[in-house]
């Protein structure tokens, strides 16, 4: 038997744009819901970097929302995990049940916000929530899922937040068969939204401005490959795309992304840059549509791990070790990873 | 027989930003397609302020492409009209007609960009197209549209512009009994969409800065008025709406806005503003869209007459002479008109 309170050995920024140093904490005594699980695999996301940067609520804080890890102990009305069971944690870890997307399974839409995984605040005990740069979890099984047999633990991470982020839009505006979908920026979300498209039987084009991921962006899956430096190559798309998703974080001219959607076509913006930078005409012009969206829900991310373990698609990750995270934070800042950091926590 | 070259009795803007004064001009003899009308009406859209300022290309500029007339001659190949029918005539004339879009009959979206009612270039001649301010009008039958029986000439001229921006994006997306839309802005496109929204079956909440319009729209077929400046009433409005129709020309915070759309919502910005103003994050909270929309195609347009007749739904209109234009587009310009100024041509 696991002892609560659970102290858990951590990683955690201690004060706004601070360095990612250890820490020491407890987590809650299981309620009847929760599962305990050991940490094994904890992926970096982009937002960790804007967690410990302007968005941190409370400090120290321990980022974390991409983990895979292992079941050891059940509260007593848990009735999907046992302990010894690989399973995984994303982004959301609470919501408020009630209102009308909790009640679709659309959680990650929920009304009165959802509980984030780390820096948000439980619902039940009002206690800071903590992520998963730590040795383990606490979490109500609503909002864990198994890791499917066959996927490599340490790459099916990312697919908790970077997946489900891309899955999810691809699903909605119905990518398959007979859609030409461009994603542009090949990075962390880039790179599992070319694998995503791909295996949903799209014709994929990468739009990068890297001169040096065309060859992997072909590896992933892409049918064809733009740079968007190339002005003729660029205009070349001019109606072409049922559905574009950016995946770019940072504010860059649209007017060239609109104007490649087809008629009724979508451009789906996953970066939430500080702003949107495109002429409104370009909107009118072919009825195109600017949207986003967050992570899926609780059923949306079983079907998209469902899909992966169908298609064999893990994120392309570089493993880490903890001691290693402030490097990965400074490569990953400059666009330095291909394509997702993990940590090993088990790793010195 | 009409004599031909056409000599005809226009009202023109000499110069850019100049007022609008009498002027003369030949329209072109008819092509075999070509009908040409004796024009009854014609209303004053927001856009010929802009053309007669930044937007021309061409001066004498002759505005107007919400045109009411009656056939005075025919080319030797028309088949839909007759000399004395009435018909109207839009704000496109043409457009390359093989493309992906004019061969399903959306010309106002034509990839090379249609010929525009006024201030465009013909297609054969290379001639500039000069519109309904002036007593006759040739064109290809294609474009010309039946004036349904029963409709009053005059408050019909905007339905060939207002009443199809309007029309278009609420059939487009699918609004009917079930739906809950808004309509921000309740001037010469807006008064128009709440009619519309509220014949189609739609629950239907107009929005407007104005407390002077919340009695007129609540006769326009609003079930709620909502005065923007109201910011509680504003709040309460969070995740209520399938489609927001945003009919203001003036860039405007949109946050409060897209909060108000439902999971999935469409906020159509049919306005144009210079720049939108909202927080990319809005579209992902809710996986909203941002679009817009232009004019639909010909067989649209024609659908949209049919709706019309069958729901008596035409323009409120205020009806002027040519010689009060100037006082109209100050007034148009302060938005002081309830909803659309109509040219009578006859009128002295």
């Amino acid at each position: 038997m696991t002892a609560f309170p659970l102290k858990v050995r951590a990683f955690a920024a201690h004060e706004r744009h601070g360095s990612i140093e250890p820490w020491a904490f407890e987590r809650r005594a299981l309620r009847d819901g929760d599962i305990a699980l050991d940490i094994l695999f904890s992926g970096i996301c982009h937002s960790d970097l804007h967690s410990v940067g302007g968005w941190g609520q409370e400090f120290p804080l321990v980022p974390g929302h991409e983990i895979v890890g292992r079941v050891t102990e059940i509260g007593a009305m848990v009735t999907r995990f046992a302990p010894g069971d690989m399973v995984m944690v994303g982004t959301i870890v609470d919501s408020c049940r009630t209102c009308a997307h909790c009640t679709i399974q659309m959680e990650s839409y929920c009304q009165a916000y959802p509980t984030t995984t780390y820096d948000g605040v439980d619902q039940i005990d009002g206690s800071r929530t903590r992520g998963g740069y730590s040795s383990a979890y606490v979490a109500d099984e609503r909002f864990v899922h198994a890791l499917p047999p066959g996927l490599d633990p340490a790459g099916a991470a990312p697919l908790v937040c970077a997946g489900i982020t891309t899955f999810s839009p691809l699903r909605h505006w119905k990518v398959g068969p007979g859609s030409v979908v461009a994603v542009v920026g090949i990075g962390g979300l880039g790179h599992l939204g070319v694998k995503f498209a791909r295996a949903m039987g799209a014709h994929v084009v990468a739009i990068t401005t890297s001169a040096d991921k065309v060859r992997s962006a072909f590896d992933l899956g892409a049918h064809e490959v733009v740079l968007s430096s190339d002005a003729d190559a660029m205009a070349a798309q001019a109606w072409r795309f049922d559905l574009i998703l950016d995946t770019v974080s940072q504010s860059h001219p649209l007017d060239g992304v609109l104007g490649a959607l087809k008629l009724d076509g979508v451009l789906c913006s996953l970066g939430i840059p500080d702003a949107f930078d495109f002429n409104p005409v370009m909107l009118t012009l072919g009825r195109r549509s600017l949207s986003s969206s967050g992570v899926g829900g609780t059923s949306e991310t079983r079907e998209m791990l469902a899909f992966c373990a169908q298609h064999d698609i893990v994120a392309d990750v570089e493993v880490i070790a903890p001691r290693d995270i402030n490097t990965a934070f400074a490569r990953l800042e400059a666009g330095d990873v291909r394509y997702r950091f993990v940590i090993d926590m088990a790793a010195d």
